[in-house]
């Protein structure tokens, strides 16, 4: 049984609950961030811990607890789930809008809830053979904040799945492309690396993409258009749960030669030689 | 103390939990009514179920309940809220997307959450002075679905408070209006009332109103832009907690001579014949 921390107590997840008078509950009101482990240690928390606290304040929440405090509970949250024997682990991280009086504002207390899982795996074709998304015209409310409201996501979502699709990419009025539902988004024009900079969640892998990125080929870090991502040699999409995936279609246009590119494939390389490193070398002190 | 209904369960307030698991938590799933009571009387329930089954069906969740289940539920809990001596009550239903074995799609049984609580008083100055609403380049997501999604409209309320305005109509890329955060909008051209049809949750408390205007007034019902609004003769907004509020003032813009208007007065008294005729009138047999 997965063993949960919620709001300063661990307990098993099927007995973990919260008040209905919390405001994630009342408004869809919260924060989150989502982690994975390599070899069981927490991949980029500073990074998603540092993301956390940016979102909860430009949502107007509050985030009583230290970065020190954060990492000791996370940490002892994964160590009480070492006997769910994962493979891998995801770490959830929720910081809601806490109890309401009113049933609109908060006034109170948040709720820090971690929530460890066993990480799901993506289809090992996703990665072989590519995959296609869909364009959605949408948005997302407040980009820069990784909320919990993911009524526009789902609904993405579910019509993306309907089509085949893995994923459903945001367009807007003029063309403009930005992120996907759960993923950033790249392309490759030759050896030149674009991806959206303005008007996104900015994804921690997409973080050490670029990083990577940049002994390896041109970046560009700027708005892109769909037009411009159709005509593109490579297309790829990141995020936590999926790493790097190569895009091949895009609605009913092939991209590329219809293949996952060799460019794609040499981040897709670096990024698990980064995990790698990483995994033989964490050591936290919590 | 107050008693929910919690998935099958009566329970006092304090006690009344659900699962961090569930979509309401996680992803801020949910659909949801907020009804009032007029001497004691729940209002307009029939309407507010009727919503309540179709924003379930748009964002794709579940509703195993009859009308009749509904009803009957809805009524035992308020029955058991005797004892606090509400002067009159909210019933706040929510309809959650149930727990997710995946954390982000709905697979499950839905959670329903039923809150009877004090209905809040709002200031007697709202009504005899009218109030200023503030403008905010903004949209609802899915519009025809009332859904615990409020992160939008919590920022904009947020916003608009800040301004020492009571509400925020949002105001599309081509200037035109629809509805507020949590009020639908009306104006008055002379005897011509005009409220928009399009693109809005449509209120409960709006369609008596508009029920009601038929024999007072010429009704339009159309797109609506700033420019006409701020031209207005009288405007108002409506919602199940508020009522009517006459609006004197839009952004820095004063609304007609500044004063409620006497056509906005004489809808006003009509809605309050209305509910006095359902506090008088009104048996439900569950």
């Amino acid at each position: 049984m997965d063993i949960y921390y919620v709001d300063g107590e661990f307990v098993p997840a099927d007995r973990a609950v919260i008040p209905v008078n919390d405001l994630a509950v009342l408004r869809g009101l919260g924060a989150f961030e989502l982690l994975r482990t390599y070899n069981g240690h927490p991949f980029a928390l500073e990074q998603h811990l540092q993301r956390l606290e940016h979102s909860v304040h430009k949502m107007g929440l509050l985030l009583p607890w230290t970065t020190a405090e954060l990492t000791r509970i996370i940490l002892e949250t994964l160590r009480r789930n070492e006997t769910s024997a994962h493979s891998e682990s995801n770490i959830r991280i929720i910081v809601t809008g806490g109890t309401s009086p009113d049933f609109m504002t908060h006034q109170g207390q948040p709720r820090l809830l971690v929530l460890v899982s066993e990480m799901p795996r993506q289809p090992e074709a996703w990665y072989s053979e590519g995959v296609k998304i869909t364009t959605m015209k949408s948005r997302r409310i407040l980009p820069g904040a990784k909320s919990i409201n993911y009524l526009s996501a789902t609904l993405a979502m579910q019509k993306a799945r309907a089509k085949g699709a893995v994923e459903s990419v945001y367009v807007d009025r003029d063309g403009g492309v930005y992120e996907c539902t759960t993923s950033n988004i790249f392309m490759f024009t030759g050896d030149r690396l674009v991806t959206p900079g303005r008007k996104i969640l900015s994804g921690i892998t997409r973080g050490f993409i670029l990083e990577l990125a940049q002994s390896l080929f041109e970046v560009e870090v700027r708005d892109l258009t769909l037009a411009e991502l159709l005509r593109a040699d490579e297309v790829f999409i990141t995020g936590t749960n999926k790493g790097v995936v190569p895009v091949v279609q895009v609605d009913d246009q092939q991209i590329g030669n219809g293949r996952p590119g060799r460019r794609t494939s040499e981040l897709m390389q670096a990024m698990s030689a980064r995990a790698a490193d990483h995994a033989s070398q964490t050591t936290y002190t919590a």
